[in-house]
């Protein structure tokens, strides 16, 4: 490895410098505030857990093709999580006895993929995590297709901007029932479904057709009907009631994981540059079988900061950069420039100061490149204030002026 | 792994349920708040970084037997990250052409070390870094000391609290170098000073004079002559002039890290129940050496979140917990429950909705397990809200009412 090499980043994973790290927190504030105007409590976990944790229930794919699993030092084998679902249901199954009902729960957490880095999809990335516990219902399922639609509006995004898709694996499953389908069948048309997206439709037609044989016209018509009639029509009426317009009936929604038992959702950007599926989620109430006899019915979603900010990006909704600096401060002479520091300080002002004698230029070329809005000038006994978004500078003997100064322009 | 382990987290990691991560996320704002007072931009990077990045600065000792090392499965040596210094140091290094001077950064990352898991040492743990580049002089060694000294004081620490020791890597090198010491000689010293306080005095005493046998009467008395004039005087003076009291020099002060190059300091909680070093920094000029032959001046610290919660344990400065959920809201009989949420939701108050019909008690125990402070009852034509918290009850047919009622009870 060369000297330049070890300047970049492990590959697919990102450095955060102040802008970006800006727009991330951004996100993350929007989607902890929505979570919690719906009474979801924050928690957290560890990116590490047993290997063990992941080895029932979560897809096949990503557990031998696409997780960072290694040894420890004590020979236990561990995962850097590739989805936070098991780790809280793992505390959840911990705690069932002591935990309130219905149980509200959200996260960010960092996940883990290995998998070649492309648009949308990197090794590291954060994802919202929204879950609902211990209750069932269309109501329930509902608040949880309300919470992801709420949180992408807050980003200022119109309903013209996105789709929702709902579908239903207890419909899929019935389906398969009355059609008598094996499990490994009715698995593999489970996961060619979940392609279909990506696949042109004669192959897909070819592929299912030599998975179904003779039963493929049937399942076709009961995949019609589901789409015309029955729960996943009353569903979308409850969305509709709750004020969700831009949702559709889609069957060919699966979503990856093989712990979903009842509805499913995937959110779409629907711009003609960027079509593509930024989200979703659904029932699972057999997972906690991994823990205990014991069901737990659960609900949620995932959304993931990098299909996020894609879709902020193209429907230009990522909001101008704001530094922490509000204030470059610097000195001319013999002055107590500390004093003047804390003074603003104390009235709210976020100050950075440059202590080193310099040009003029100099200081003002620094305080651009860090955005700051002002650039102050203490010399002895006089304020230069230089308003660098406006280019304008006003002279002041008093700092409660030009704390008031600052004040204002940085509340307007 | 039993049923009963797999519930477990990994060892040495947490997990936290909502009471604990509100005390991790209260720690982390005090942290963010006050390092963006003094200016410092949010910053971030990857947990997963080359395991190259460490392997010439970072102690040995952490290197070669607390990483968590692997190889991915594309044959890179991946570690996840011991410290933060090293992939800030990269980002800055990276950019440096485009960055502002100084350039101050902050960031609350975890950081992993393979460690028997004891008090206030855990193998996952969260960590301030701030850090301040491109500048040299005791003026930016102090504002390192203030800033930590300012977040301390933040989470309502008293100056009688804690204590601050402050050293020089630099004055010890003056010293070893008048002595004529050997680096390895004077490497072995520093690290037998840095374990002193774990040690008895005579086995100190022992192990000193085995490493620099006649030079040892003369290096306690340099060490002594430091402690009294010179440059570290010098800055435990400006201290004092900024309002820093709790400050006392102390030359067997060396921390940890190899790259070290200045001044060190480390705060000390001085309750007798837990008399203990609860983090430091100090300047690191060298560091850069990994990346280029130019040298970029840096300063900074890291302060930990597990010695930190114990120090405000210790000192009863943990905040009460205040769960998201503000009302936890029910109803009775067929009433459009949807609305009402929305309507306070509206109006900025956290709901959280229980749609299944039960008996009152039910919903007051779980109510309680949340720990909300309102259990809303909406009926047809009339709410009855009860405040959990002083155990009253009030109605009112008026939902404006009923919001006004809330909204004055949690501002106050």
């Amino acid at each position: 490895m060369n000297k330049k090499e070890i300047l970049e980043p492990y590959k697919g994973v990102r450095d955060f410098y102040p802008e970006d790290q800006f727009v991330m927190d951004y996100i993350q504030s929007v989607m902890s505030r929505v979570c919690e105007t719906f009474g979801y409590e924050h928690y957290g976990a560890s990116i590490l857990e047993h290997a063990k944790l992941y080895e029932s229930k979560t897809s096949q794919e990503i557990v031998n093709e696409q997780t960072y699993t290694f040894e420890d030092r004590g020979g236990r084998r561990v995962v850097l999580r590739p989805e936070m679902t098991p780790s809280v249901a793992r505390m959840v199954a911990k705690k069932r006895r002591d935990l309130p009902k219905p149980l509200r729960l959200y996260s960010i957490p960092n996940v883990f993929r290995y998998e070649r880095p492309q648009k949308g999809r990197l090794r590291e990335h954060w994802q919202l995590n929204a879950d609902l516990f211990g209750v069932k219902g269309m109501e329930y399922d509902g608040e949880m297709v309300l919470l992801a639609y709420e949180i992408v509006k807050e980003f200022g995004a119109n309903d013209e901007d996105f789709k929702i898709k709902i579908n239903s694996r207890k419909v899929l499953n019935d389906i398969s029932d009355s059609l008598e389908l094996s499990d490994d069948t009715f698995k593999s048309v489970l996961s060619l479904m979940d392609k279909r997206e990506k696949m042109d439709s004669k192959d897909y037609d070819e592929k299912l057709q030599s998975l179904l044989q003779d039963k493929k016209d049937v399942f076709e018509k009961e995949l019609d009907v589901a789409q015309k009639e029955g729960e996943l029509v009353e569903f979308k009426e409850y969305l509709n009631s709750i004020g969700i317009e831009n949702v559709e009936i889609d069957t060919s929604i699966v979503r990856g994981f093989d712990y979903y038992t009842g509805f499913v959702f995937e959110m779409f950007d629907v711009d003609i540059e960027n079509p593509r599926s930024m989200f979703g989620g659904g029932r699972y109430d057999n997972l906690f079988e991994i823990f205990s006899e014991e069901e737990i019915p659960a609900v949620g979603f995932g959304m993931g900061d990098v299909t996020l900010r894609d879709f902020l990006e193209t429907h230009d909704l990522i909001p101008e950069y704001i530094p922490a600096t509000e204030v470059y401060l610097v000195r001319e002479g013999d002055v107590n420039i500390n004093e003047i520091a804390n003074y603003l300080r104390d009235n709210g002002i976020n100050v950075s100061v440059n202590y080193t004698e310099e040009k003029f230029d100099k200081y003002k070329k620094n305080a651009e490149k860090i955005k700051t809005p002002f650039l102050l000038v203490a010399s002895k006994g006089v304020f230069t204030l230089f308003n660098l978004e406006q280019n304008t500078k006003i002279k002041s003997d008093s700092n409660e002026d030009i704390t008031k100064i600052i004040n204002q322009y940085l509340e307007s």
